[in-house]
């Protein structure tokens, strides 16, 4: 049974694959448009989003056609739908990734992010794209155990948040009040990116097991 | 035809308009606790999350089932499908409203909002509330004249948080920054629970019409 469950959400695990693939660089850009002030670059990501919602659009004609034509049953349906929910948490990325990069254009060429954040917000990028990678990974292998790694990610990404916060409201902080927002903007951004990921990893290990991860507050991870 | 899809869709919408009696409730509670800090109140919007989640799971369910017992096709099959959509853009607007509550509690005993900014988070929760309320009536009567309505209040929005943004960064803001970063991300959350309301009228307007509604970035609203 479980053996069936993992063929068949094989062919559309990789059509997400991809998707998370073009997010992966989107997050990447969006940082690097972001730490470097480059407007170039803060102008390609927003650019390509476009393109990650044509994938969606894709992706979701795709499984609506296997609903309506083979009516599946079982493990089947049960992938279809998550397709379904995992796509569109997929382009939800992408949008987080683009609403990084308008930051990045809209305080050009000035850089959004003061030195004393420079660490916190790199770190936050990095901890965001791995989560990127290892859902993207999960929806390719169907690694359970790779899967329920997202977990200790996301909770570096809440103290990483919870550092930010700190920052921003020690005695120390001697930037304007814009800066601040950008900043509590962005960390916002990268812990929604984060917990998209965690519940695409959550939808793999239900196709698989039948059962919510645990721990998780599902259906609303 | 439409006749037909209007039919399939009343009873899946009932179920829908139902939670976005609770979501109502829930927007309104919450912005008492914030403008009112009414700890009690903010304790009960959080409590009531779960009951958002659990009818969210429910009527998850009920589609599966129907999608797995009856293999509907055509109108039917985009109606569940769209259902499935929507009860989740529903408990994210739930799960935004707790995150309102959230900040009223974290400042309690002090007001989260100053009296700058009084007014204009007043009138960001009226219209984030009547967008549900315009929500709800759209998922109860399928009248797509009223789901249209939602792309003004959502422009409405949009300015109001502009609005709060030219306070926040006026010369004259001589609040903390701390105040600051709770109006911003309480702008947020307001906002979002207005994209999700515009998301969801689109969904039933797309049930209808098989049109994605005019000027809308379909899918990803």
């Amino acid at each position: 049974m479980r053996e069936m469950y993992r063929h068949e959400l094989s062919a559309a695990g990789e059509a997400l694959a991809a998707l998370t693939d073009d997010i992966h660089v989107a997050v990447v850009d969006a940082t690097t448009a972001l730490l470097e002030a480059d407007i170039d670059v803060a102008e390609r990501v927003i650019s390509q989003d476009a393109k990650i919602d044509a994938q969606h659009e894709l992706i979701e004609k795709q499984a609506f056609t296997l609903l309506a034509r083979q009516a599946p049953v079982a493990g089947e349906l049960r992938t279809v739908v998550a397709v379904l929910r995992m796509v569109f948490e997929l382009a939800r990325m992408g949008d987080l990734a683009a609403h990084i990069a308008k930051i990045a254009r809209l305080r050009y060429p000035q850089m959004a992010v003061p030195d004393s954040l420079r660490a916190n917000v790199l770190r936050m990028s990095e901890v965001a794209d791995d989560m990127v990678q290892v859902a993207s990974s999960v929806l390719r292998t169907q690694d359970l155990e790779l899967a329920e790694t997202l977990a200790g990610l996301d909770e570096e990404m809440d103290q990483l948040r919870k550092d930010q916060f700190r920052i921003l409201l020690s005695d120390d902080w001697d930037e304007s009040v814009e800066k601040a927002i950008d900043i509590a903007l962005l960390g916002r951004y990268y812990e929604r990116i984060a917990d998209h990921a965690v519940a695409v990893g959550g939808r793999v290990i239900y196709i698989i097991t039948g059962e919510a991860p645990e721990g998780e507050a599902w259906p609303n991870a």
